[in-house]
């Protein structure tokens, strides 16, 4: 089967890429590549076909889209954070180029469409458990414009008859997560420790969030590879709630390094409570068990400070 | 009260000025006003502040946003069959355009926004009779773009605490509803009897949809005006399904011209079934009843008709 993933070479994508591969697929991953293929896709470098462009580039989304039989669409500009001051950013980068590359899939014959969306934006204030049927109402840019790429996939569905599968992922965690950007809580703490700078924690022992590892995500994205004619919307998370204070508990418990922290109040721009209910997905996959996040922190922390070494190696 | 009216001269926004008008508002209308003052609003002309403009022009905008204290926004630049087949132009005026102003009424003070949304078009392929709970599944570009434009409202309210109020409203006629867009049924009806050309009925006996008197969404759109502080959603529909052939009964029943019609199927881009459940909205208008089609048909006629020998007359 065909695959093309875009912005396979980033944090969810190669973990995606990974598992394409494992099944044998060919696989093709558009991305920006501003440095050559990252460390997250050199290991795959020989089995997959790179291709370089912008997301914004009509004639290089519509080049990458020959011949693919299922696009896996992971590219995304913004985070809750840098647009909850500037909700026009979101239209103009995320939703405008989403709408288009789904009308150039249309046009160039693609059977189905993946969008990852997000668990926890698209609901909006909801609390307790909620599955996929409970009214939405995003109140952040990021969340309003990931539920209205959704719908236009709905809209692309019933004028095209193009499948499409939705995902709405809790908080992905894992190696490669980029440091960086003020996405993921977990690799923005790691990035503070190595840098020997505090960690700020935002929130109390009612801002709980469903945390999931990014291994367990890309398996799961799997699922849309079974069926090109099914069209549906996924959670994907655990299903369990850790707030944000136990999360510290974790990294104290198993990060071989002391670092310091302060506790804040709740971001604007943060929601209360995400936890997922997953038994739509679950009932396809039986006996899956997601892996722990007491588990999964240690591993996480050593290779992305392993990472970190060697690029500190590099640069002195 | 300081009362802005965005396209206060089109068919709701002209009717909403007949109220806030009665009620004693400063009612300004900023519309486009290409023939100067239309026979929407002649008959307000001394009451009322004209300011033409166009919604895209960003200072024009904040030029009439200046004082005031609530927007009333009834600006829409498309309809369900025009952006069928042009996703990303709902995206570039409707949404863009929405926000632009949002964001404008918050920098200048505006203490509410009013926004009609689409009670047909935001729920999607819902059947039976909806509430504002449930899920919202838009399929078509228009309906997509009015609940991101909500959603938008959402935001801001969130973000910077100026208050709004959605209304969905059902499909709305009467006098002065225009006969040359793809939008109003019983409008483009009226238009192809007048002009002796066939009546196209598109879909069947479970073809419902809720018709709203003009006269009774602009009066119930003055709910707004009771309170500055509260924000919510409303379903403004009579709750009542009316079937597209008993539709073209009570056409056959009252209007006092012959005509022809053909049945075809339901467009893609139409919901099977819209019954609104209006009783949110409705328990703040204590004893309210709503004008019944059977008795509103031959009004909506006779008016429409009178304006448009005029027309002829003036250009024969």
């Amino acid at each position: 089967m065909n695959i093309l993933i875009l912005g396979g070479d980033g944090f969810i994508g190669s973990h995606f890429v990974d598992q394409a591969v494992a099944l044998n697929h060919n696989v093709t991953v558009f991305d920006r590549f501003p440095y050559n293929v990252s460390k997250n896709l050199e290991h795959q470098r020989e089995k997959i076909k790179i291709l370089t462009g912008e997301f914004a580039n009509r004639d290089q989304v519509a080049k990458a889209l020959e011949g693919q039989d299922i696009v896996y669409h992971f590219i995304s500009a913004t985070n809750p954070a840098t647009s909850w001051h500037d909700p026009l950013v979101e239209i103009e980068t995320n939703l405008k180029q989403s709408v288009q590359l789904f009308s150039l899939a249309v046009e160039m014959g693609v059977k189905k469409i993946v969008f990852p969306s997000s668990g926890g934006a698209v609901y909006g204030r909801r609390c307790g458990i909620i599955n996929e049927e409970k009214t939405s109402l995003p109140f952040n840019p990021y969340g309003i414009t990931k539920l209205a790429i959704e719908h236009f996939l709905n809209y692309f569905h019933e004028y095209s008859g193009i499948a499409a599968d939705i995902y709405r992922i809790g908080n992905a965690y894992g190696p490669r997560q980029p440091m960086d950007t003020p996405q993921g809580v977990i690799a923005v703490w790691i990035g503070k420790i190595l840098a020997d700078e505090e960690v700020v924690v935002y929130g109390d022992s009612q801002t709980l969030r469903d945390y999931v590892y990014a291994e367990d995500v890309s398996y799961l994205l799997t699922h849309s590879l079974s069926d090109f004619n099914s069209s549906d919307i996924y959670n994907l998370g655990t299903g369990r709630g850790v707030s944000i204070l136990e999360l510290l508990d974790i990294f104290s418990l198993m990060i071989d390094k002391p670092f310091k922290y302060k506790i804040c109040k709740c971001r604007n721009f943060d929601n209360k409570s995400v936890i997922l209910d997953n038994s739509k997905l679950l009932s396809n996959f039986p006996g899956f068990k997601f892996q722990k996040i007491e588990d999964k922190i240690k591993g996480t922390w050593l290779c992305v400070r392993g990472r970190y070494e060697n690029k500190q190696r590099k640069f002195a």
